[in-house]
């Protein structure tokens, strides 16, 4: 045996090696106090009020053991209803601690050391991390920032190849609000029939649409997961609850099965107080949410377009816009710049080469808030 | 392109293949209405009213958001003050969505494809399942049942090879009862020196023992992660409060940082309540649930000896013992028939070969339901 001085430092096992905080946290850490922050993934609008008091009465007066590893029966049927599409049996649901857990969990049941997974560039870099934890080689579909980030077939078929096991989209798409529309995902469909290529639909945001519903990407192709989950419609990050939905059950066995090895369950408190997140009261919560995002967004793209002279996407969903910075300089230095004019945004190329020039500007603010924001930033960056 | 019709069935990643739902849950699963469970892993005295009343008023009256990924800072402080010996600070901890997501996160991120793991048998299957999802091949070492599961450094050292990457231990034992003793610590800690394996301590049931109070491994190497939470200790399995705690910096961040893609983080309900765990308040509560598992292991132990002339081991901690029914028959048909009788229990393999011809049974029932429990054993097997 080597004496103990002479151990290596510890070398994390390979699929950890390189893996770091995102871009994104990074300059949360970094603001300054009291500064206006246009970086957050996150509603700050509150949890209903009868979700809160749901949730007090179930820690109050009842016990919370373990629920059963793909989550509580009358609540996956609950979710199952949401895809009539798919005629989903209640075990075609597992529930899991939040949208990301399922995120991660379809990744390892899917992608194998080698296989290539289409990623979108721009997109949050989860999808990224999840392909190297997995030990898969993340491979990026463009989705052109000239075009205001919309979907390209042309550039997602040549991505396509042998080695390609799984495909990632997202719709509304954090960080550009864009929603991958009925031709997309037909096109999508029809790039994918026959290849075996598993697509993940990250629809955590499809609650949060400007215009019409987003379609859902399993309503195309039937080798689809959709990962989703109440955090950003009802304002429950903090709750953690998601699911992962899929038609094939064994697909969704191995994702149950691998479930129940990474959490167990989710939050009891959350899985019982979440029974009552389909009623009328939080339908109507939902939808107030969409009109408090979208009248949000119309006026910070507006703000930025009159005291700016600065182009944003204009969202059709989520919370968030893509500024065009470009003919300020390089993205990192600018939202640098910010950060010392104490507003915190965050670099367009943490999501990709694509959003390089751009800075993502979620509206999880009050309109006094954002206009202060946008004032804050034409001082640093323009006077 | 292959046609659709010719693709083949889903074959999930290589690291999900074989893995099933343990034995466990396929007998819970076929429990006879109204039977007596020997068989559970959750305690059944409730979670405490401070807690619970905790939750209500942070779940009613604050918003609840995601916490940083490593938890909230003031937590992670508590659970580092549990381990003084390692002078732990802040960042030596990582909350987790139970202490399985601490398991799993840390077998990921030490484990690569091949390594070997050692791991006792019996233990509970989850250890199996993280190093196959790993890529890892487990490796037992043999908790005698002649020694009624006593730890043997003999087996344990002829187990260790120049792949072996991790080792796990847990006490008190899931599903022996027993604790490892300051001399098996020192042995197991002597065997490692200097090989760089990496120790998991699995502390679950550290707060509930009989007798003094556990050692934990971290106190004689290095080179431990220990892995627990509160589920055990206060009855509270279905809030999900785990964590991971190491010494190494790097260990610890690779953890973090697997951690922020697997859940992001646990239930912040549960989090902000979890900060009075530690009252005088909580460690009567532990005190309680440590006199109560002691005088019904006692019973139960003492009632299988009277009534059915059966030695069970004799409990150290946590709430199991192991009954020898080598003299009544293979142990799965033995399960087979009290199921039959109305009482669930455990067949010993399913947790490694060692425990063939034994019975994990739980205490987690009252007196009463117990004694009619062995009364029901008693009638499907004797009489």
């Amino acid at each position: 045996m080597m004496p103990a001085q002479e151990l290596s430092r510890f070398l994390p096992a390979r699929r950890m090696r390189g893996l770091q905080p995102t871009l994104i946290r990074q300059f949360f850490e970094r603001a300054l106090p009291d500064s206006i922050n246009f970086g957050l993934g996150e509603p700050d609008l509150p949890t209903p009020q009868f979700l809160r008091d749901e949730a007090a009465r179930i820690s109050r007066d009842e016990q919370n053991g373990y629920t059963s590893h793909p989550g509580i029966p009358e609540l996956r049927d609950k979710i199952a209803e949401q895809y009539p599409h798919l005629g989903l049996p209640r075990t075609g649901v597992v529930v899991t601690c939040g949208s990301q857990e399922a995120m991660t969990d379809a990744f390892l049941c899917v992608v194998d050391e080698g296989d290539e997974v289409l990623l979108p560039d721009p997109s949050f870099p989860a999808y990224d991390a999840c392909t190297r934890i997995a030990q898969g080689k993340p491979v990026y579909y463009r989705m052109p920032a000239e075009s205001d980030f919309g979907f390209d077939i042309s550039h997602f078929r040549s991505q396509i190849t042998e080695r390609t096991k799984a495909a990632v989209v997202i719709s509304p798409s954090n960080p550009t609000g864009r929603i991958l529309t009925l031709d997309d995902l037909t096109q999508i469909a029809e790039a994918l029939e026959g290849t075996g290529i598993w697509l993940i639909s990250d629809e955590i945001y499809s609650d949060l649409y400007f215009g019409d519903r987003p379609r859902s990407a399993s309503e195309f192709y039937d080798r689809t997961i959709i990962v989703s989950g109440l955090s950003k419609s009802l304002s429950m990050t903090g709750w953690r609850l998601g699911w992962a939905a899929c038609k094939d059950p064994e697909m969704i066995n191995a994702i149950q099965v691998l479930h129940g090895f990474t959490t167990v369950c989710t939050s009891t408190i959350t899985q019982k107080a979440s029974l009552i997140a389909w009623t009328p009261e939080a339908e109507a919560a939902k939808q107030h949410a969409r009109d408090v995002y979208r009248e949000r967004g119309r006026f910070l793209v507006d703000l930025f377009e009159t005291e700016m002279g600065l182009h944003a996407t204009s969202p059709e969903g989520a919370f968030y816009t893509m500024l065009d910075v470009r003919s300020l300089g390089d993205d990192i230095e600018v939202a640098e710049k910010c950060l010392q004019g104490r507003v915190v945004t965050v670099p367009g190329v943490a999501f990709g080469n694509e959003a390089k020039g751009f800075l993502r500007i979620s509206f999880c603010n009050t309109e006094e808030r954002m206009a202060e924001g946008v004032r804050r930033m034409k001082q640093a960056l323009i006077n």
